[in-house]
């Protein structure tokens, strides 16, 4: 089968092509259809991050397509069925954590496309507790992106417990950004959507963003004149925008981070916290409970994705794209072509 | 009345006889038999914070002593009774943030021993609405440390929402810290005291920690062996403290803030935030609920106040003594000397 | 001034001609432009609660108007402010309610139209920090009703904590079931309305809702193929209705009671209760931020209010109406007729 | 083996030799020590719930003992350990009560003793994902109790959400109640012990009890006395205790339901429901998180088990006993015997 490859840290993406793989005990294989990209996956590539990935890897963890095999143990109605293939590939079910409701922090999870091979690629193996169905409703074009970007902004929110009388806001309306900002319009709050670019501020606009604040501006001003924002959900990975963010938050204000930062520090302010009684909150995707409740509210259809459909073939540029900002939502990679 | 004044911000306080204060409607007088002495009198006798004190000013925000005179408005029975003069001098009432039961938060706040005068002094006066009633069982000597250092560290575990067989730990065992230990072993948890001196470390283990750690050593190792904390609550005005605090915090774990260091910048790793789900909260002081709720728990034997009594005379010294660390616990004025 | 008073627990309302009230310390004088009936005001005037009303009383708890005259202690900023006079009255701001929050079971409470003069009349009295400013893009007409049936079940979906995903039942399409229907759906729950008559299933179809559920069928069954509800708010006063909403919740489901039927016992099954995990909540109106929360809402315009208006002489005319189930929605009183 | 076995609906129960079970693929066979009687086992064998049990049946869910043998894909290191197999045999580990951290509520559960073979016999059969690891400081004695009653009392509390400063009733001070007054404690709350027996009323104050009622008194008078409670948990089969437990509720106050009256109905009270925002609260079991944290308070010597011990040969004697009321605490199989 066709997959782009990383062949050693920091090295670009090969295509080759590479035996399909075959479905372990409680594993599935999946015929990918369609692969977002993540921020997530440069930093994999370029093993920016303490723990390393598996090498040579194949990237991925926003994969949707059909089981086309079932291994031992699993149940064969499974064969057919259309299913993402998310970050958390697997978790270990007995743990604290994943009896507790919080697999995500499972003390021996897999992590899909970091820790085992991901979607880049024709085929890719899953483990069938793990792989989340998608309904008839949602494209698989439309699924990639909801199994990182927005299964991550849609748990933020979750955690930060907004009430339809709050204001939230969303730093970035890029992959995450865009669907954040619709989750935050589901759970009934105010939104104000920050952004420095022109595109991505009529992008929340259509979306339905009630006040857009350019951050080229004095966002500061700008935010204080709405009456501060009772919650923030960061998607870009700036430190100083964190900051920002926290600069603008009510009394009980949550600032939620998802993004990792290549600069891992966020200047909190401390006096500002506690006088305030500021909550930084980090979150870190999503359950599968999360990413089926996804695709539960973009069936019903209260969520728009916007992406971009690539070949494999540019994975490179693709990063390079990412890298430099200038991709107006999502990358998807189309499988099927 | 005798009373110790800042009379410029920065200059040393002063002993001086002024006139008895007139409660105004609303508003009792009330002659102090004990005074605490809090960190944050030495901040506002200095200037430390953004937002400057009245001056001349009174500190002191400990206060304990009985009502002689009610102003207008003012239920006459309240004279005789015994009460605490805390932090939150009052609240208006009627914003979102008092409605809402957060009257910390309060949008028109006023501060005892800030925007008006405290309790370093015979008498002081306060709003009848926001004085907290001291019960029979509870010493003015004891209730003194308990209306601002024991507020706030209770009100710090109440919203880390402490479950009893979590583990909670607390940095520094002076008079915040010792008192925010017993707290923790009262919401049930398993308990971890840290500290860099051995008189301290003894004094927890004397009040009941099940664990001890020697900051002075290995912090990490040691509280990796315990299996890491779930909540912390740092006391010490140290952004170090609480760096090393959210280091040893197990997944869903929470770092409450309380302290204002005069480094106002805590550096947050964002990795470890977000890949653990860690939440940093700020708490300011507690409600008038919760100081009510510190004095029925140490009227049922549940607490134990260490401090030391001081003649007012003394103020400048012991303002020294806690700049230098030397205090075994919280200093407590005596206005009855 | 013109008011409809009741002279005696289970007279008929005699339009009379009485003197207009004086504001008191903390009061203001309303000049009252519409007044909604609410169930509650039938119960107070025929004595059917166990604590009984005032007499003779003013009724009448969802006043709106303009403030005319300002009591001692009151800022006169407020003569010529818009603003409800809600079922709570005044609360005490002392108690351990109040003062957590939850004002609505303050221990010393008043109620207007109940324990105080209410809002059938041309002008109304009420404490100057309990009544609640309407804001500009709220009309007087539409306030009214937002100003009991509005709060209430507005609250009673915050209690139960609705999850964007969740489903959620409003049995009982009237007065209280409109709004609850669209809060619900604010809330960002899929929807499900419960009558017996086509109107107001028709009437919830335009407001929105996912799914109408004809009562008169086999409601059981309908709403097991919905996959059961989540939570479920019953506004008709009737044991066999909650029972029979009881009997559709899921696991981990909230049945919330606002209304408060004449035969007051419901059958609760408790084998049902333990092995689904089912919470039976009481609620009760909602505080001053609630309230605002409503106003707010309506003004984003967010909220539709259906109801009829009526003219005062025709009270009784009004209450037999309401008893006979034939009204379409709320009914308001226009006092500026 | 040696085993009670349920023949059919309604017998009395048979000592049997049958065969060893054969632990299929991810069970394991556990040599039983020590069984717990709960009441359910007398319900199951009795046939008195809508589902029916498995017939012939070894009932019993509070069994606890050591590894002997490990199916097929189970990790060999579980051969030597000592394990509890609880009420919940297992839960399907995707649905979305198992991923909500709410397995007690799988929409395909099994249940030991129930519609599996449990522990009143000399080994029994569980899956390994669902036993529990009983840590070294419990003896299996002490460990049977706690695997239903102790996990079902302290799940109750839990959800409950007590403070450290609520005061909460425990109704009936038997199996049950003697541990769910330990928790309450144990969650720092001010306790308050009712049961009609003085050997009852005794240990409950042996307990630490704060107060104890006797509820052949004034039990209304004596619990207004005492303030009322904020929450109540109910251990004791019978809708009438239920209804008087609700009586007594703050506003605010909330009743926790774990017994499965043979009358299966509560006949709960509207208005006062509504009136003080009370919530009535099903609670079924508790997970396996839930029955590790009751081992973990054990073992740190937090709560004492008080038991008796019988033969497996007593068990329709003891079934006799239960239902006269005259067993002071639990009764618990010895099968080592």
């Amino acid at each position: 089968m066709r997959a782009a490859v990383v062949p050693a840290i920091g090295a670009p993406l090969e295509i080759r092509d590479v035996p399909v793989p075959e479905p372990g005990p409680g594993q599935v294989l999946v015929r990918i259809e369609a692969s977002g990209l993540c921020h997530t996956d440069i930093h994999a590539a370029r093993g920016e991050w303490p723990v390393k990935p598996m090498i040579p890897l194949i990237p991925g963890h926003e994969g949707v397509g059909r089981v086309v095999k079932a291994g031992a143990d699993v149940d064969p109605v499974m064969v057919g069925q259309r299913v993402a293939l998310p970050w958390l590939g697997r978790a270990c079910g007995t743990c604290r954590y994943c009896v507790g409701g919080w697999e995500t922090y499972c003390t021996a999870p897999q992590y899909t496309g970091y820790t085992m091979d991901g979607s880049y690629a024709e085929y890719a193996v899953g483990y069938a507790s793990h792989v989340v169905r998608v309904p008839d409703g949602v494209s698989s074009f439309d699924a990639a992106p909801l199994t990182c970007a927005g299964v991550t902004t849609y748990k933020a929110l979750k955690v930060a417990r907004p009430q339809p009388t709050e204001t939230a806001m969303i730093v970035g309306i890029g992959g995450l950004g865009h669907l954040a900002l619709q989750y935050a319009r589901i759970f009934g709050t105010t939104t104000v959507a920050v952004d420095v670019e022109d595109e991505k501020l009529d992008l929340a606009k259509q979306l339905g963003a009630d006040h857009v604040v350019d951050a080229r501006g004095d966002q500061a001003a700008n935010l204080a004149r709405l009456g501060g924002v009772d919650l923030a959900v960061v998607t870009v990975p700036s430190p100083a925008a964190m900051h920002a963010a926290h600069a603008s938050l009510n009394p009980n204000g949550r600032l939620v981070i998802v993004g990792l930062p290549a600069d891992n520090t966020l200047q909190l302010p401390v006096f500002e916290t506690v006088l305030k009684g500021i909550s930084v909150i980090g979150s870190l995707v999503g359950t599968r409970n999360d990413l089926a409740e996804c695709f539960a509210l973009h069936a019903q259809g209260r969520t728009k994705v916007v992406a971009r459909s690539r070949r494999l073939e540019e994975v490179n540029d693709c990063f390079e794209e990412v890298l430099a900002g200038t991709v107006p939502a999502r990358l998807v990679f189309d499988l099927t072509a």
